[in-house]
């Protein structure tokens, strides 16, 4: 993991002055001396946390007057309010829906707001393409029937080893990998109900996930999100105690589709509730890499003590859209997940999880992530500006502090 | 298509008598004089079709003698006979001894009778990573995206035209590219039934299959499999007629795991019954390519007036193992089967499709396959060879014209 120094740390805590509008567009900001004072930092912190802020397009200087906040948005659009949900559960019916729009995206006129598709010109494909050329000249034809069924040995490495700094001290063996993080989420939401059982999952949620629900036959209970911090607890916590729930699908950091996170504390609380009533969680965490801050949020498996969660990530959100390599670190039910993989689809590319191997290797992923991070902070930014000229005065919206969204949180339109 | 020629056709005819057992071992084939004689051929043709029998191991010539046929079998075992089934359906269960037999794989002293995979050295290993090289070069941002929800259009086109030749006109549309064949067959199998309905499957059965049907928590209903010609369609008639079936899953070609192949009346017969039942067929047909003869088989889905058949395929079998590319011809289920594939894992790996659509427009698959078909018929009679010298003599095994099986023919151990 970055570890966090001083001046990172500084422009950290501006930024998210910024973000929360607490410094406005055009605000000046404390000139170095006055920062040195305010923060007990040397010149040189200053300096350098200013730098990084004006590389990141949140602040720039004006000659012989010190460094101003861009400006973003002249007249920030209010955030949205939590939405209250009906309790109970409720079956799922939303496939035509969700293909139908998606279906509208054929139109090179429709503007799509709905998916997560970001451009591919973010992401180093060129990097990757000599990653796949010298991880095929290496692979031996031994490997190509024994990676199908374990997944490759130095994937599952790199990817324990992003655990470890991550705080998740996880066994190799817990590793599952996947055609993408979406194939994860089906595997672990199979080894842990069967059809007409209940499944907490948020309000609104990822279109996907209600539409796996659907095709399981599960039904919903709706947790309400608080468009910055996430999942109500409250409600869960009287969910949890009124009905027969048999797993959690839940997103903790910068959530699709409205970007909130849960605070550490909220983290512990959920942790502990689920470990009360023995409930699994499937954690969908594939924006985890995407904090726009230096510090990446922690997943909620790293509070788990018991293998009741299970964790699904992916590299298609941060370094390689197409490739379609994700994974799940299953705790206790990952030879179960495993088995269900190798029914349904047996294994993920053998040559691209090599590629991404080797990538993870040698091919520099924590400067391709501060890049993306930075890009997609700035595209936020510009979108809430746009947002803020050209709609409504009454539109509302989310500043999520990491991933590809900015919500404004409309319910989940699918009840029966 | 490989158009058949004159030459090919009489060393095909007499590959089928040395393996039907008709020219035995040692035994002196016709003079080049006498085969001219009785085929009605020139001694330019009886030599070419001498050289290629010869290049395939099945002759050899003997100085100022003539051409023998060479000592694969000296006493070949007999064929299992085919085994009824009661009749009925059954629920599966099957997957906790499936698991501990591939488990058992890991031992280095086990020898693998049970699982197709063959060595990887017989795979252009070296000229796909240069496809793959190629297309990487050559994919642009865009179709990372596009190509997630539609497939590569390259390779669409590819097979259609694969289809096409082997006498099956079919629109792109219908193409569905998968994770490997095991998708496509889950995803059928998920378009047509519900939990609880009937399947009709061979018997012995491909145990992937049982093990889908278990997952899926649908009956089996067994058709009894002759080793050479394959389903009994008078068992399948009395099903058809007396039970609830909701689909089929056959193999009509090279069956795993006994061999055996629909001749072409019994593929129009079988074809008759499930158009007038109404009944959709998914047709597993991975091993398609590796007919041993030199004229493909062709498929059920060639049959098929109704779009009621859905026809898979993989290059797992015949090009690229461990690229886990796969597709299904889907017929009228098509939509259905692409939308299911959306919600589970929405696209194999991008970067691998677009691979081996290089290598089947430029890396020469049929010269490939040419060379892949004679080892595998090399590999055959060694098998049967060293079966008849080193088993039983009460075994028995069926001697298959394609793909990667000789079978014995024990039943399904796994009814409840």
């Amino acid at each position: 993991m970055h570890k966090l120094k001083r001046y990172e740390k500084l422009a950290d805590e501006i930024s998210a002055l910024i973000r929360q509008g607490v410094l406005a567009p055009n605000d000046r900001i404390p000139s170095v001396r006055q920062a040195c004072q305010a923060y007990s930092v040397s010149p040189a912190t200053v300096f350098k946390a200013y730098y990084l802020l004006e590389d990141r397009g949140l602040i720039q200087a004006r000659e012989r007057s010190g460094y101003y906040v861009r400006e973003h948005v002249r007249q920030p659009l209010a955030e949205p309010a939590m939405q209250a949900r009906q309790p109970g559960a409720t079956e799922v019916d939303v496939s035509e829906l969700v293909f139908s729009v998606l279906g509208s995206l054929r139109n090179p006129h429709t503007v799509p707001f709905g998916s997560a598709f970001p451009s591919a010109d973010l992401f180093p494909l060129a990097r990757l393409a000599r990653s796949m050329g010298q991880s095929l000249r290496q692979l031996s034809p031994h490997a190509i029937i024994a990676d199908q069924t374990d997944g490759n040995p130095e994937l599952k490495r790199q990817i324990a080893l992003r655990y470890m700094v991550s705080g998740v001290l996880l066994p190799m063996e817990e590793l599952v990998i996947t055609t993408g993080a979406m194939e994860a989420l089906n595997l672990c939401l199979q080894a842990v109900t069967e059809p007409g059982d209940l499944v907490a999952i948020e309000a609104p949620a990822f279109y996907a996930c209600l539409q796996v629900l659907e095709r399981l036959k599960l039904k919903a209970v709706e947790m309400p999100v608080h468009p910055r911090d996430g999942i109500d607890l409250g409600s869960l916590e009287h969910s949890l105690a009124n009905l027969p729930i048999k797993a959690c699908w839940f997103m903790s950091s910068f959530q699709n589709p409205i970007g909130a996170s849960l605070s550490e504390a909220s983290k512990q609380r959920l942790s502990d509730l689920l470990h009360q009533h023995q409930v699994p969680l499937i954690e969908d965490d594939v924006y985890a890499e995407l904090h726009y801050g230096f510090q990446p949020p922690r997943p909620l498996k790293s509070y788990d003590t018991q293998g009741l969660f299970m964790h699904c990530g992916s590299f298609s959100k941060c370094l390689a859209p197409g490739y379609r390599v994700g994974w799940v670190a299953g705790g206790r039910y990952t030879q179960k997940i495993a088995q269900l993989k190798l029914m349904t689809t047996i294994s993920p590319s053998v040559p691209t999880q090599a590629a991404i191997a080797d990538y993870l290797q040698h091919g520099g992923f924590d400067r391709h992530l501060r890049k993306l991070r930075q890009a997609l902070e700035q595209q936020q930014q510009a979108m809430l500006a746009a947002a803020a000229r050209h709609f409504p005065e009454s539109t509302r919206v989310t500043r999520p502090e990491g991933g590809y969204f900015c919500g404004s949180n409309s319910p989940n339109r699918w009840t029966r």
